[in-house]
This record gives C-alpha cells, structure tokens and sequence, in this order.
C-alpha cells in the first residue's frame, strides 16, 4: 500500500530544522577474525556516545528489501523516503551521476565503453584491453569535438576511468530503456539498441538517436589501435521523480563531496552547496547555512570506502573522524537529527551488503532508549526495531511535529 | 496484502476466553526532563510484575503506519483487528460516539457547533463566543422538539460541549462525505453543504437534507442574542463494518467507561456493558460475564487522560491503580490476555503520539521474553518485536489456538 498520499495529506509546515547525516556504508557485521566488533563498535566516539547519552532513539533499516543489497543508488532515495522499487534510476543515469553529468528529467543517459573491432565489425575485446584513462579521456574529445547533436537531440559526452565513459542525450520526446548494443562476448558484431517498447514513439526516437550517434561515432575512432569501437549499456532515462520539497514541505541543502552523491540529492531538487571537502567543513558550512534551509543532506563518504577496501582500520578512523568534527553540527543542533548509512559495506564482504543499517534519531521527542552508544548490536535493541529505510523520513518528520493528526 | 480471507478460513471455534485491557495512550517516552524514565517504568507494579514472571510476550505496536499519530477512532479499529486506513471513522461520527449517540450503519453524522450571523448572513463569531453550555443544550432542546424528520430522513441532534453540538441523519439512501458549511472564516457567508461525489444520488439526498434542516433550523434560532446560526463539518455516514462476532467467531462484550469507547465498540457490533465506573469495578463485572462472551474489551482512560495533561505523576498513579486491580482479572484468569493502549499519549508531547506502544500478551503458549517488568524499553527486547496494531487479535486468536494449521 503506497502510504505517501496518507503522508501528504497529513503533513503540516513547522519550520523545523531536520539534518540526515549519511556515514555512507558506516553498518558492519561482527566477524571472528576481526575480534567481533564492528568498526562502529571499535571505533573511539566520545561525542557520538555523548549524543546518545542525551537520548536517543535507534533502530535498523532495511534499504530494499530482506536479503536486497543496493547501490547507492536506491541506498540514497530509499533515504530520501522514495521507494527504491517505486522510483528505479538507470544505471547509465547513476554512471552520469557519478561522472558529475548533471541530469535533467528525460534525458537518456548510457554507459559506454570502449572496445576493439576487427575489419568484419567483431568485438575482438570488449573492454579494449583496460586503456588508459587519459586515452578515453581524448578519444571523448575527439567526439564530442565532432558530435554536438543527432538530429535534434543534444549529446554530451564525458570520459570516466579506463575504458569507460557516458553518452548523454538531451531532447524532447526522450525515452528509455533501450536496449544494450553489447553482445556480451567476443566474436560477435555490435547489437543495434532498440526500443524495450516497440509501440513507444519515444523510444523509438530515442534509438535512432543512438544509432546515428554510433554513424557518427564509429568512423571518428576507425583509425585508433587501440579501441576503434564502443558499446552502450544501461540506456535509461531519468524518469521524473516528485520533488523533495513538495513532497516532505521542506527545503532541501545537500552537503557532499563526491558527484555521485550531490547527483541523487539533485535527482530529488535538493540544492546542492558547493565548497566544503572535508565532514569539518561540512558541518561548518551547515552552521552558516543553517538559516536558508529546512533539511540537510550531509554525505560522508570515507566509510563505504575503506569499507570496499577490507580495511578495518581506516574505516574505524573513518568512524572516529566524523565523531571528531561532530561537536561543529551540535553546535546549532537542528531540532531533528539522524545519523545512519544508505546501506552496510562491510569489511569483510568489500562491497555493498544487505545487512540492515544502524539508525539513530535525536529530537526532543524522540526518547531515550537509555542505551551507551551507536552500534549494530545496540541499535538491535532499540525502540525503532528493523523498518525499511524509506520510512525514516516519516519519522524525521513525526520528531518535527510535520504531521496532524490522523483521524479523531 | 488483505490477510482477513486468510484468518477467516482458518479461524476455529475453541471457546476459550480472550481478554483485551486497554490502558488508553499508556506508551511513553524517556526524556532527561522525567529522569529517563516512563510513567509505566516509574509505577510501582507489583501485580504486573508478577504475570510478567509468570510468562509473558511482549512487543511494541504500529497503530496506522511509522510516524503517524492516531486518533482514538483509528487507534481502537487497529486494536479490534481493522486496518485504520481501510475503515476510516469520520469525525462526525466519532463525535457522535463521544457524546453517546448510537450509530446504525448508513447513519450521517455531522459536527456542528453555534455561531453567530449578522443581518446579511455573514459569520461573525465562528464560535458564538463559545456559549455556556446549558444555553447549548436548550438551543439544542429547542430545535429537537420541532425538527424530527426531514422529508423521510429521521434528525437527532444532541448538545455537547459549549459551543458544539452534534446532528445524526437516519434514513435510507444516505451518504457522506459531505462538505462543510464553515467558510472558516468570519465575515463570509454559510456555505452550501455538498456531494462530494457529485453522481452519488445518495450523497445528493444528504445534501438536500441538511439544506432543509437548515431550512428549519435558523428561524428558531433567528432571535436569539448569541447563537442565531450554526456550521457544520466532518459530515461523513458511518461505512458498514463487517461484525466482530462473525469476523472472529468470538462474541465480545465492552466495558467501557467514556461513550466514545463504548461507541467504538458498538461500531463493530460489540455488546455494551453498562454500569461499572472504577477499573476494579470493570474486573469484578468481567469475571461475573465470564461465561456469557468470549472476548472482553476492557478501557481504561486515564492513562490517556493524564498524557494528554502532561501530568506524569497522575499517569504513573493511574498505572499503579489499573496494577492495584488486576488481581480482580487475574482470579478468573483468561485464556488469553493482552494489556496494551491504542497509542501513546507521551507527558512531554501531552497529547497523542506516533511511538510504537508496549504489548503484553500472557497465555499458555505466549512463552515467556524473560523480561523482569512491562515496560517500553523492555517491550523493545519482546518476541512480538514491533508491528502492526491490527495484528494484535491475530495473535491472541492464534494463542486461544483459534487458527488451523496453513497448509499441510
């Protein structure tokens, strides 16, 4: 049951202030060989202890679903109380995203990279053997010297690492998905992309953009050694997603470093605040801003890291450098404050995971759970018990008094 | 996913005996200001504790959905086993209900309330000064004497508190919602009552009869000093809701105190026991019907009560009374009981509130949490964990080993 009509209708503007502080990946299990702690649990946090101590209520969150580990992707609008099943982004948007591309509603975005073809047109190696960085990065030049448009559809073109760049198309009458150009082996010729809904006028359009791009694209490469081709895959456009200020009567800031990351807060309108690089300077900067904005988005990124690395120690550093600079946002506390992850990375795993997150909320009526810290296992015993991500805001919301009550 | 076809084919007659206590509003929050504690964990409960020790299930429980606060209609559907956001209550109706107006289905209810009226029909006092209340009851009085039908359409009106009063529509065809004739603010004119659908005939029925009612109603008030007009809102008609008694094979008794609660509990079909006042009064009169129902609903308000006053020491007086008389209950034990609220009523936010309440349930198969007292924090370890209200008589009906086994 889609409960944000509910949600909308009840909502009331207050004039709260609410922050969501994102230790991106911060939850972990506790394994044998790193002494059963996790590096939350390990980690040296007087303020963070201090905070709970004030009272706190805590809990887990399910990002998507039981036994579901996400991308940042979903992991952040689950977040932001969008349901990640609800509002899927491409992984060619989320590619143009992390690259920095900002995304407009119905742009198409592609994630594409370079490969080689014999004098027959077959992929001899879909990866063109890992190129260099600085080779995508002037092979892109050359084509978007070249292509600025198919038609009348804009092209935007931005080199990644290696052999992977983003193709972008701007117009009117956009549509994804379209389907991959990749044969997903060696031996076979390039794919020509499709509309996944052949009755879609959109999607149509939308593939003969692609395939005038490759006429144009394909000859401009045919004299490199190294990669005279190129495959397109996740061709998805970014479907409108209600705006966070309509929805939730709150003015969002988003405080974050990485492009991936201030590329979601966009996808939902967030204004995103340029400047600060370090989570000191984050905290700073949202003192100062403090007046201009209702919610603030601070992203940390430093745990999901070293937690991608197995590296126990720094992501437990990580941990200890947020808690450091946490005294700066309690300075000007915002009335509701909630410190949690987009999902677990942990260690022992070097990805993403399923594991719920720990969650913790502080406002004058959230309680105290009369616990000592911020941990997994603490946050087991909670009074938030395990609930999916995508409620959190509802609670955020509920700690700022934002909703009226239901029924008599 | 509706659960309700699947608990009925498996739902048994056992004859065993359920007893539900409600302690109204009784979940709590640990603010620093109370000294981190609950009225429930600062009462001295000894009886309490003793059924603790003798085994018991605890948990806490979502009223409607995260962070949404109740209204006791809501609260108390969930308790009775009906999803709050698939029976909504209107609010006339619930008005209706706390002044001790017994509803039929079909029945149009609507809150009203004097106001005065200038000679050009502008409102000039939505509130008539928030007359006394006597002087309500003889306008009340007044207009009940002469007005008994409206075209085939039977009219009850009932005073209430000063300025308000209540008007029931009984009649055949009748619908809501209908909307308001407040124009919300003084100096404009009574706004015509009017289908919300605008192709119900029912609704169109409904609305010609408070355009008669009004008809009727303001010459008998025309000459009077302070409250010669009236408006009238939450104009809805009290939906069918399937019967208790057939949904569960149980058939239940109320003993409530506060006409609202007896009037939820009739709204599904339960039988009002009138008569006791105290706490004590109710279990002594639970254990002399013992054999003539099987499921008892047992309110206790002035937990809600002094929540909503902001008065922990009161609250936690009214824990230690209900405790003071549970050994009444206790001598004819039911098979099943469950001791919960139909929300929390926090002395910090002295009203209702969105936090999950505590949930005991002792029988012979709830097993015991091993937990020392029935408190919130301790309902957080439970083995019920945290879900929806409407639960609640799932899990006592599979207690009284009232359901089938699901498939073989």
């Amino acid at each position: 049951m889609n409960l944000d009509p509910l949600y909308s209708q009840l909502t009331l503007k207050t004039g709260a202030k609410l922050a969501l502080v994102v230790l991106d990946g911060v939850g972990d299990i506790a394994t044998k060989a790193q002494g059963e702690v996790t590096p939350l649990e390990a980690a040296h946090t007087p303020n963070l202890d201090a905070l709970v101590a004030a009272g706190c209520a805590q809990g887990r969150m399910i990002p998507v679903a039981p036994g579901i580990t996400p991308g940042s992707g979903p992991g952040h609008l689950a977040l932001f109380g969008y349901d990640p099943l609800e509002y899927e982004v491409g992984r060619g948007v989320i590619e143009a995203l992390g690259l920095g591309l900002e995304l407009k509603a119905g742009d198409v975005a592609a994630r594409a990279n370079f490969c080689t073809l014999d004098k027959d047109g077959l992929v001899t190696d879909r990866r063109a053997g890992r190129i260099a960085t600085d080779i995508c990065e002037e092979l892109c030049a050359k084509m978007a010297a070249k292509i600025k448009k198919v038609g009348d559809v804009e092209v935007i073109i931005k080199a990644g690492k290696e052999h992977r760049f983003v193709v972008l198309f701007r117009g009117k009458g956009l549509e994804g998905p379209i389907t991959s150009t990749d044969p997903n082996r060696e031996g076979l010729g390039l794919l020509t992309a499709k509309p996944v809904n052949a009755k879609s006028a959109a999607q149509k359009k939308t593939a003969k953009a692609i395939a005038e791009f490759y006429k144009l694209a394909l000859p401009i490469l045919a004299s490199h050694p190294k990669a005279n081709g190129f495959l397109m895959r996740g061709i998805a456009h970014q479907p409108e997603i209600p705006l966070f200020e309509e929805r939730y009567l709150l003015k969002p800031a988003a405080l974050a470093v990485y492009p991936m990351y201030k590329g979601l807060s966009q996808l939902v309108g967030m204004t995103k605040i340029e400047g600060p690089q370090t989570i000191a300077e984050q905290f700073q900067r949202y003192q100062q801003e403090y007046a201009n904005y209702d919610f603030f988005f601070i992203h940390f990124k430093y745990t999901d890291k070293y937690g991608e690395d197995g590296n126990f120690e720094a992501k437990k550093k990580a941990v200890e450098e947020f808690d450091a600079a946490l005294p700066i946002l309690l300075e000007k506390k915002p009335d509701v404050l909630a410190i949690t992850g987009d999902h677990s990375t942990p260690c022992a795993i070097k990805g993403h995971s399923w594991h719920p997150q720990p969650v913790l909320l502080h406002s004058a009526y959230s309680g105290s759970d009369k616990l000592e810290r911020f941990t997994e296992t603490g946050a087991n015993l909670g009074s938030l018990g395990i609930f999916e991500a995508k409620y959190l805001i509802r609670l955020m919301q509920a700690n700022a008094k934002m909703f009226d009550k239901f029924g008599a």
